[in-house]
């Protein structure tokens, strides 16, 4: 054993790898396995990908009246005449507004939370804007409020809490419809959201 | 439809999103979810990992002896006077050369050849520095070569095209041992593992 000398390491490499942990869900071995791929194989993208890291740093900031990532002080979406600014649908996510705007069926406003309500992780309503939510919906211009967080535990108390502080305010508050999805067949559709499906029937 | 306006983005997180797909296994999926998270909650991670990567393209290069990766011209373990000289362990990559070193068994030196054999992949000799391990066995010290690349069909196809090389030039050449391993339980283990450890069976 006297004769073993330490495994021979390059400091820059390791401390690629102890930076890469930073992304979620990278583990030590695939932190391992993507400093190795950019060293030996993509030194290019690896200089893009330090450039864009700064570039959006420096960059990328909140909009003003929605809460979504921005560049500037009011992100387009805001700031369009197009817009239905009667309308606001409260997500948790840009990934979750993505996905509303994808269905080219919604034309009002968003404000992203960027979080749910997690009492647990001690994620509290101030640190998911929602004192600037309430500010937003003083407006005078917001009609109705639809609440489109996910139909999880805690995206379902979010919901439920958001419900509660505006409704006390006095204004319009909806949620997004829950039920048997597009094509969805009963035999392998949940048994919860059967129920729910059962429980919120519409006449035809 | 014609009051739809495109998605609202931050060119610089759009840039971002994209870079992060040079990174082994990421989709656009998790780029999205990556740049999220470090925009949202860990900018000062993402500022090292914009350093980390800079740093180490600036530094780390390949050791002109074992080709791993190193900071200097020669790494720290070729430079080594308490390793066995005599002795050269062929492994894939760099990872493989730190599993080798933590068995604390091995005391000689190193090739990395930085992959594999994968005529598929247009991966051929030269690809894996095959001329430079010629190069660095022919310094009259080495005499064995272990090959200890991997069990797959591309490692073995890799240790048979290399043991053929060497030992048409007379080098002694091995390659580590096939078997059952260490607490493995027969009932657990493939049939191919079985069958190589009865073929290779030795005497006690």
């Amino acid at each position: 054993m006297s004769r073993k000398e330490p495994v021979p390491t390059a400091r820059g490499l390791d401390q690629l790898v102890q930076a890469l942990r930073v992304l979620p869900g990278v583990g030590p071995r695939s932190a391992q396995r993507m400093a190795y791929h950019l060293l030996q194989h993509d030194r290019p993208g690896a200089e893009q990908l330090a450039q864009a890291l700064s570039g959006a740093l420096a960059s990328v900031r909140r909009c003003a009246r929605c809460n979504n990532f921005a560049e500037e002080e009011v992100c387009a979406l805001c700031r369009s005449p197009r817009r239905d600014a009667s309308l606001l649908c409260v997500v948790e996510t840009p990934g979750d507004l993505a996905m509303v705007e994808q269905t080219l069926s919604y034309s009002g406003m968003y404000f992203v939370l960027m979080g749910r309500l997690s009492p647990l992780d001690g994620i509290g309503p101030r640190d998911i804007g929602l004192d600037r939510l309430l500010e937003r919906v003083a407006d005078g211009v917001v009609q109705e409020v639809i609440l489109a967080t996910n139909f999880t535990n805690e995206g379902e108390a979010t919901a439920h809490y958001i419900a509660e502080m505006l409704r006390s305010r006095g204004i319009k508050v909806s949620r997004i419809a829950r039920g048997v999805p597009l094509g969805g067949e009963l035999e392998y559709v949940d048994a919860g959201t059967i129920s729910q499906a059962l429980l919120d029937r519409r006449g035809i």
